[in-house]
């Protein structure tokens, strides 16, 4: 589906409209309208539905602004950059990989000197203005800001939501009542300040995400709902090996899928992608190339759609081991850890912090002991390897030399341990994916365009209209109109041109059903419903107009309409 | 209500953490737990119900990013600030006004020096460390960042949702089929970088607002169901005379409130207030003082809570008049108007741009004639006075300086004029109205405390208990919670601790009733269902639960749930 022809509908008909057009726009910047909006909620819902009531996920919502520290621990500061060159002439900045692109197999890959030699080698200009290019340089893909009066503090922009979960774990594990698994999700605004943007929706500098953090037993990576979904399969495109149809028991088995859980999830995104209505046959789960998992990652698996900008990533399944809340450990010095109660005390040989106080005393004097107790408290993970501890001491944070403790094997009956969380993330970018929901939905036919939209999804659930506007049939419509709306039923009420082409437009924006009110009304109290997709029509009492339109959106064929009467 | 209090409570039981706590926090920035993010969404879920289906207003979402052209037409790159100090000795930095607090009456409307003498004269120190404090400095309470790689352009993160609409109108217009009065609203986050921020969620630096924008007709400022409400009487505060319950009419006609829409928004905001569960005893309307009103504004009314702060604005419901349009349609040269046409042509004397092709002609050459049309095309309120004009041909802006055209008087049979729409906007901030819901609905009596929230927003609506976790009363009630989560109503499983303290667990959260199953239920398939206010208890056939959870949650009194037996 041509982005342009979909892009012009969706801005003419209140869908989208570039943002701050009357300024003259800002790239990678887009307004949701009316329509727009509404899709965006009823996609939101749903997967609200399926994650927070279905799994029973904790939903919660942390600011967008946050401070450097959370994104030194993520490597976000460090790593989350693009290569640009900037036009000498004209000033315009560019994705340096994407002029290289075709010029050699990975230009991403490439470090800035490499891939400015390329660029020079192959004598590649300014695409706008044909002006020289600057050598490639780095820039951090986060819009950065500052907090407060005088020096302020250096902030960011998220550039996912993902890390408010992470910092929160102990928060949402104590309010899981110390279980695991444990889920949290958040639904909210990302922000990357990319270089050139451009593809409409598929790359903004400002979009919405719906991510899932699953902070599970590094030894039990599986949900129990697995067993319900393990002989569904799905169209899978592995790593290594041909693309098939597989179940998802089959996939785990042959672990091609790593393990239980992220197949159930893949799975569930896979359920949640048709019942926001993606074409099954434009959909795919591809497996993240060995090169492109991070190096932490277990298993990483994209959604695709098949949509007019090519196969498009919608969303990614990732098993990211115990890296996130490890990461944050050890910068901020929390303990991020669950505990794991054994069914009985047992006896383990386990690494103990043994303190130095040789050399504690000196250093920390009348703390020494309290600076003791803390390092027992810290995971054993967080000392071994490392030249130094950072502990907690009366809330001040102390910088404990590793000379000052030895790890040491000791037997100790225990009643549990504690234990570093690994985490399953679902992570949905909601701008494609409703932009892929209108793709998917857009037919055209000699001119004629309809939205096949889901009842569950489409913006406006019916349309009403009196056949004219006048001799009371207008009261009647508005009346029905009205009634809808009071059931929480978004309806649209249009009593100008023929029916025709309020049908139509309707069909444009892809409303499931029409009720149309006329003389006959006025007789016996009947009015035509039709249906969209079929354009097929039906007279029912208009008493039961909204059982009618409930059976509608929910997939129900003309034919229970019809027992209406 | 305590503020420390009530946010001891909000932490420890999930509504809301301070964010970053694990990195030392950022002030002024909260992170909403499962609890208070579910709140959250249902006070603005009510919000959506009664401006979107129930009073027709459009809703858009903008972008969080805007570019600086926005904010110098909107005045807030020039106005929006506050002055702070720092102190020379810690760093801290402070509102300067709040730190001349008592020592004369309106700090605030000082300019820096007056203030700077006003503290030196008072020597006022540092709150924190006792150290000096430099003088006084205006600081811009937008948050700037930096669009694009390269230079990049100049952007802010909005200090509040309005102007995503304004930019917006035509795009609204022309969506609600060009017809006025036409509203839009948007529920979103915004950004105000305070220098000081303290009381919890009083003064964030990042918020959500709900913020609706009704564009009118400017001599017909009334809404359609004003005459359904005119008979209410509020508790208004005037800004001239005395306080006292007035209905809605004759504050109208006394001109107390300025004209009709404004008196109904009024009205829906305090419907809204009480909805959701705020105390109408401690809620007042209080029109804005003349000093305290903007230059443009016609009337303004803030509706405030008396919280554990003192009385707090929540809600400000303004008249704004043409301004925001206006300042829009200068700056950026487009044409926001509405088009008003008349029933019949009209003979009219009116103010039109004449060319002068003298001066146009050497000026734009083969461009004058397209320039005369465009010219043609502004309203005249954007050439009046001025002595340069913006028009766009061909997609390029040119400025025409006065000298090329003339304004005169002349008359034309028209079928209809242009006009800049009038503005009421309602202003909800949500962070605000959450936390006063939560303070009005603490109660506590001998240490049990309980949230008396309403139904509507209670972010669980029913516990369920089995009364011994074995001899498949947990499988009941696990079958009762699954249920119940099924029709999208919010449970909480419990088996764990007496039925005492898990009801106390349910109370102090707000839960509105709990549902426990005993050994009767397996003989008899009834449960006992409580209700929180009362404490009172009913038996009831387990298949009604959902029905008896429904008429409690709508507010239904005990009595009603008892014939369900």
């Amino acid at each position: 589906m041509d982005p342009q022809e979909l892009l012009s509908l969706c801005k003419r008909r209140g869908f989208l409209w570039p943002a701050y057009d009357i300024y003259g726009g800002l790239a990678g910047l887009y307004d949701y309208g009316p329509l727009g909006a509404a899709l965006k909620k009823n996609i939101e819902e749903h997967w609200r539905e399926l994650y927070v009531l279905g799994e029973g996920f904790h939903e919660i919502s942390c600011p967008i602004i946050a401070p450097e520290a959370v994104f030194k621990a993520s490597g976000h500061t460090d790593a989350f950059s693009d290569m640009y060159v900037e036009c000498t002439k004209c000033g315009e900045t560019f994705r340096a990989d994407h002029l290289a692109a075709g010029l050699c197999e990975a230009p991403a890959a490439l470090d800035e000197k490499q891939l400015g030699r390329l660029l020079k080698e192959n004598k590649v200009k300014c695409p706008s203005c044909g002006g020289e290019l600057t050598d490639p340089k780095r820039f951090n893909l986060m819009f950065k800001t500052s907090v407060g009066a005088g020096k302020g503090k250096v902030a960011y922009l998220r550039p996912e939501t993902a890390q408010g979960m992470f910092v929160n774990f102990s928060q949402v594990y104590r309010f899981g009542r110390e279980k695991l698994p444990v889920g949290a999700v958040q639904i909210g605004r990302s922000f990357r300040n990319e270089i050139s943007p451009r593809q409409g929706l598929i790359r903004l500098r400002e979009f919405s995400m719906m991510e899932a953090e699953l902070f599970l037993h590094p030894d039990r990576k599986t949900w129990p709902r697995y067993k319900d979904v393990k002989g569904q399969t799905l169209d899978l495109v592995p790593n290594k090996g041909k693309s098939m149809k597989m179940t998802l028991e089959d996939a785990v088995k042959a672990k091609t899928i790593a393990n239980e859980a992220l197949a159930y999830f893949i799975w569930l995104t896979y359920k949640f992608a048709i019942d926001v209505g993606l074409d099954a046959s434009k959909l795919r789960f591809r497996q993240h190339l060995e090169k492109e998992m991070a190096h932490y990652a277990a298993d990483c698996w994209d959604l695709e759609a098949d949509i007019g900008y090519g196969w498009t990533e919608l969303v990614g399944i990732a098993d990211r081991g115990s890296y996130d809340v490890q990461a944050h450990m050890s910068h901020s010095g929390a303990d991020l850890t669950a505990f794991e109660r054994f069914d009985e005390p047992m006896e383990v040989d386990q690494q103990v912090a043994r303190p130095n106080f040789g050399a504690l005393g000196p250093l920390f004097k009348g703390r020494a002991k309290q600076v003791a107790e803390a390092l027992a408290k810290l995971p054993i993970s967080s000392l071994l390897g490392k030249d130094k501890a950072v502990v907690e001491v009366d809330g001040e944070k102390l910088t404990i030399p590793s000379s000052c403790y030895e790890v040491v094997a000791k037997t100790e009956k225990v009643s549990g341990r504690k234990l570093v969380p690994h985490v399953i993330e679902p992570s949905y970018g909601v701008d494609r994916i409703l932009y892929s929901v209108l793709d998917h939905a857009y037919v055209k036919k000699d001119d004629y365009v309809t939205l096949r939209l889901k009842g569950l999804v489409a913006p406006v659930k019916a349309g009403v209209f009196p056949l004219m506007a006048r001799d009371g049939l207008d009261v009647i419509a508005t009346d029905i109109h009205d009634s809808l709306t009071r059931v929480g039923l978004v309806a649209y009420y249009d009593d100008s041109g023929s029916i025709g082409r309020r049908y139509a437009r309707m069909d444009e924006i892809g409303t499931p059903c029409c009720v149309t009110v006329d003389y006959d009304t006025k007789v016996d109290g009947t009015v035509t419903v039709r249906e969209r997709d079929t354009a097929a029509q039906v007279r029912i009492p208009k008493e039961r107009i909204p059982e009618a339109i409930g059976l509608l959106l929910s997939g129900a064929e003309l034919k229970s309409i019809v027992a209406l009467r």
